[in-house]
C-alpha cells in the first residue's frame, strides 16, 4: 500500500509509524504488529501503531528516526507492507510458557533488544517470563555473551583485567572511590565502570561525577586506563552491553531484576575482565537478608564466571547500616577524599581492605597488608588524584572544596540510650527526598552508628538540601518513618500485630 | 513545580505527559512513574514520559483528554508533584511473584484497567503473571465480577435471560445466527454480544453486519430483546466487561489468553444471563485438542458459573473442519440466511440442534424435537428477519442479495481419493489473506469436506476476495500452505523428521 509520509517531531526511539484505523484494516494488520517502509532503495521495518483521526486516511505518521533513515519528507511516498512477526517474539513466548531458551534464540532476543525492534509489551514479556521461570546458568552464560557483544569491548593492552562489582543496597557505600585507586596504585588495571543511581541516593558514577568528569567516551576511557591503571566513569556513556540499559527501563517500574546476573556479567565481560570480586552486602535492610541467601547467590556468580571466563569471588558485607557518615554524591565524594588523607572510618575501611585483598589475593598471598600499607601511605590517595586529573577534574581538590547543600537541619534524640538499628531504606528515602543525587549536594550525614551512646538531645544526624522545599519534604518524610531505633537493650517484642503506632523518638530542629 | 501547558494534537487513551528531563530529575522521577497534576480547580492524575528535546524546560506535554478535563490552554499554568504508584501496582507485583490476589485486589487492578491509569508495561506484567500463574476459581469469579461492574449493566424485563458463547477457533462458525433466532423463537430472552474478528476470517459481529448493523447503544439494544426477545450485536459498541477489550490489546501481540474464563463470563454476567452453554470446539485444529482437555475447561466454567450465580452447561463439538462450506462475513451470512430458509449444511444444523436443546434444555425436557420444529417450520427464520428489522437491517434480505468479492479463484485437486484431513489454520489465514474479514466479500467456498470423494480436477474450494492483490496474495498462501489432505486411507507415516517438503497437491485456475 502507498501512504503519503507525515513527518512527526515527536521523539520516540523506537521505530514507530501510526496508520489510520481504515488502511491498518485494508493492510489487515493491529497495533503493535510490524511492517516493511520502502522509500526510494531504503527499507526499514516498523511497530505500527493506529490513530482514528491523528493520521488521515492515505498517511503514515513517522518519528524522526525513520524520517531520517528512509529520507524521506512531508508528503513522499512509502509503499507499507505487513509482514511477519520478528523471530524474537517466537523465543519469547516460548520462554513465557516455561521453556528453556537455546543460546542462539537469546542471542537473537538481545540483538532485536538493543535494535530497539521490541515493543513495549514483548520487552515486559521477555522479563516477567524470566522473573517468573528464573534462568539456567547456560541462559545467564548465553545472555551475558549475547550482551556483551551486541555492544562495545574495551580492549586494554594492560592485562588481566580486574573488576569489582557491588550488588548494591546499602546507603553511602563509597566503596569503589577509595578500592580503585588502591588497586591502580599495587600496580593492577581496573577500569571501573559503574551506574548513576536509579532508586539509591547515590551511585558510584554520582559520587564520582563531585570529584571530575565521568561521561568518558571509549577512546578516553583507554587513555585514563593505559596511562593510570584505572577509572570511575559512568557505564552508561559507552555502549558496554547496552542491552542491559534498555532493560532496566522495563525492570525499574515494576521493581523486579530477573537480569541481575547477566546485567553485572555482561559488563565483566565487556571490559575483558579476568578476575572480579562480587561485593554482597547482606542483612535486614539490604538486597540480600540472611547468609543463606548470600551464598546461593554467590555460588551462581562464581559458576557463571567459570563458563564466561572469568575468574569470581564473592564476599558477603555487613549491610544493616549504611557505610561510613555520608549519603548523598557530595557528602560522600568528601568523605572518600576525607578517608584516603588518612581519617577512613573503621566500617568504610575495613571493607576496601576485604575487598581490595581478595581483589589482589587473586593472584598473590598475604595481600592485606600491602592494601593497608597503599592506603596508609598516601598512595591510593596520590592514584586516586591521577585518575581524577587523567579524567578531567582538579587533582588537588580538597574535601571542604566539594560543595554541600546549604540548607541543613539536625535531627536530635529525644531518648538516652545506645543505637540499636538504622533502617537503610529510610535513609536512602530521605536522602532522595532531600534531592539526591540530581541535587549532588543534598544527602545525609549520619552523626551516631549502630552501638553508638546516646544522650537526650544529641544530634542523630543531619539532613542537607540545595532547595528549602526539598528541605522541608525530607523532613516531613524523616517525622513519618521510624529511621533509628534507641534503647538500653533488644526488647522482645517486636511488634504488635495490627500494628500500633509507633512513638516517635525524633526531635526537629532547624 | 509549576509548568506551562503545551497542548499536544497526537492522540493518547491513557493519561500521559511529557517532562523535559531536566524538570523530570528535579521532581526526582522516572519515565512511567506518576504525577498529580492541578489546574485551577482541577486534579488528574498523569503518567509521566520523559524528553530530552521535543519539550522544552519549564513545559509540560499533554495530550487532548488531559487538556481537555484540566481546562487548560497552551501555554497556562500546570502545578506537578510526584505522587506514589497506585495500590493496583503493588498488587500486581504480588501475583507476579506468585500468590493469590483477594477479590478486592483484583477488583482494584480491573478498576484502574478501566480507567486507563495502567501503563503498557504494567499491563503487560499483569497479563503474564496471570499466563504464568493460573487463575484460582475464586479470582476468576472475583475478575468476572470486578469486570462485569466496571462496566454497564443490560438490565432486561423479560427474564430470565438465556446466552452462549463459544471459545472459537473454528473457521466458518455462524451458528449463532441460527441459534439466537431458534431461541428467541421459543420464546425465550437471548441478548447475544459477540465481537469482532482479531485472528479469525470473521466473528459472529462481522457475519450479522452483512445483515444488519450491529454497532447499537445500550437503549438500543434494550428495545430490540424487548420486541424481538433476541438480539446479535457488537460487544465492543457497548460498555459491557470493558476492561476485557483494554486487556485485548495486550494479549493479542503475545497470543496468550489467560483470562479466558473470566473474559467470557463477566460478559454473561453483564447481561444478567442465568442459563448459559458454552461451545468448546475441539480437535487437531482447534483451541482444545482432545475430549480430556475440553472436560477440564468445561469444568472450570459450570464451577465459576456456581460462584457466579450462573447455571453453565457446556458442549465439546467436532472441530476439525470448517463448519458449513462458507468462510468470511458475507459467504458465511448468506449460508446461515439460506439454512434457515431450509437448506442447512448437516454439520451446521446438528451444531445448531444441539446447543440450541441444551440451552432450552435447562427449563424443558425434550428440547431437541421443539429445536427442529422451529426451524423446519420457517419460525427461526422469521424470528432472525424480526431481528433485523429491529436492528435496522432489511428484512427481506435474500442470501444472493449479499454482496460477495467478485474476484475468484478455484482449486483443484490433482489427485483421486477422500479428503482426510482440513486444515482450520491454513484456511483461515488464507481467507484472512483474501481480505476477510474487513473485505466482508472476502472469503473461502469449501466444496468438499471430510470424507467426501474427489476425482483428479474436481474444484475443492472457491477463494473469493474484492481485491485483485489480495486474491493474489491468498493464492500463493494456498500454494504454499497444506490446506487439505486427499488419499485412499490414512498412512501410517505421518512426517520425517527432519520433515521434508510436502508434494503440491492443488492445480490453480482463474
Amino acid at each position: 500500500m502507498l501512504l503519503k509520509a507525515r513527518v512527526l517531531e515527536f521523539e520516540a526511539k523506537k521505530p514507530i509509524v501510526i496508520l489510520n484505523r481504515a488502511d491498518a484494516e485494508d493492510l489487515g494488520i493491529k497495533p503493535l504488529d510490524r511492517v516493511e517502509l520502502e522509500a526510494g532503495k531504503k527499507k526499514r521495518i516498523a511497530i505500527v501503531n493506529v490513530a482514528e483521526e491523528f493520521i488521515r486516511k492515505g498517511w503514515i505518521g513517522l518519528y524522526g528516526r525513520l524520517q531520517e533513515e528512509l529520507k524521506v519528507k512531508e508528503g513522499g511516498n512509502v509503499e507499507v507492507k505487513p509482514i511477519q512477526q520478528p523471530a524474537s517474539v517466537v523465543y519469547i513466548k516460548k520462554k513465557l510458557s516455561g521453556k528453556v531458551l537455546k543460546p542462539q534464540e537469546l542471542k537473537q532476543i538481545i540483538k532485536d533488544v538493543v535494535e530497539q525492534k521490541l515493543s513495549e509489551i514483548e520487552l515486559t514479556s521477555f522479563v516477567t517470563a524470566l522473573y517468573n521461570h528464573g534462568l539456567t546458568l547456560e541462559e545467564a552464560a548465553a545472555l551475558s555473551t549475547a550482551m556483551a557483544e551486541t555492544g562495545k569491548i574495551l580492549r586494554l593492552k594492560k592485562k588481566p583485567v580486574f573488576d569489582k562489582h557491588s550488588i548494591g543496597g546499602v546507603p553511602g557505600d563509597k566503596t569503589s572511590l577509595l578500592l580503585v585507586p588502591t588497586i591502580a596504585a599495587a600496580g593492577c588495571t581496573i577500569p571501573k565502570t559503574s551506574s548513576r543511581s536509579i532508586t539509591s541516593p547515590a551511585g558510584t558514577a554520582d559520587r564520582m561525577e563531585c570529584l571530575a568528569p565521568v561521561e568518558l567516551e571509549m577512546e578516553e576511557i583507554k587513555r585514563v586506563v593505559e596511562q593510570t591503571g584505572g577509572c570511575l566513569v559512568w557505564g552508561g556513556a559507552v555502549e558496554l552491553a547496552p542491552a542491559d540499559d534498555l532493560l532496566i527501563q522495563i525492570e525499574y517500574p515494576l521493581a523486579i531484576d530477573p537480569l541481575l546476573l547477566p546485567s553485572v556479567m555482561s559488563k565483566k565481560k565487556a571490559v575483558q575482565a579476568k578476575y572480579v570480586v562480587i561485593d554482597i552486602p547482606t542483612g535486614r535492610g539490604a538486597k540480600i537478608k540472611t547468609i543463606g541467601e548470600a551464598n546461593e547467590l554467590a555460588e551462581r556468580f562464581i559458576e557463571l564466571g567459570k563458563r564466561l571466563g572469568i575468574q569470581v569471588k564473592c564476599v558477603s558485607t555487613f549491610g544493616e547500616q549504611p557505610i561510613g557518615f555520608g549519603i548523598g554524591p557530595a557528602l560522600e565524594a568528601r568523605e572518600a577524599l576525607t578517608a584516603l588523607k588518612g581519617k577512613p572510618p573503621a566500617d568504610l575501611l575495613d571493607k576496601v581492605m576485604h575487598i581490595a585483598s581478595t581483589l589482589l589475593g587473586f593472584k598473590n598471598k598475604g595481600a592485606e597488608k600491602r592494601v593497608l600499607q597503599i592506603i596508609k601511605s598516601g598512595k591510593a590517595e596520590r592514584k586516586l588524584r591521577e585518575i581524577i586529573e587523567a579524567q578531567g577534574g582538579d587533582p588537588k581538590v580538597q574535601p571542604e572544596d566539594i560543595p554541600i547543600g546549604e540548607k541543613c537541619v539536625k535531627i536530635k534524640s529525644g531518648e538516652r540510650g545506645r543505637i540499636l538499628w538504622i533502617n537503610n531504606h529510610a535513609i536512602a528515602r530521605i536522602a532522595r527526598e532531600a534531592g539526591a543525587p540530581s541535587d549532588k549536594g543534598a544527602g545525609i550525614l549520619l552523626r551516631k552508628k549502630l552501638g553508638d551512646k546516646v544522650e537526650k538531645g544529641d544530634v542523630l544526624l543531619e539532613i542537607y538540601a540545595e532547595k528549602g522545599f526539598k528541605l522541608n519534604r525530607a523532613l516531613e518524610l524523616a517525622e513519618e518513618l521510624d529511621v533509628m531505633g534507641i534503647g538500653e537493650r533488644y526488647e522482645m517484642l517486636l511488634a504488635k500485630i495490627p500494628e500500633e503506632k509507633h512513638k516517635r523518638i525524633f526531635i526537629l530542629e532547624r
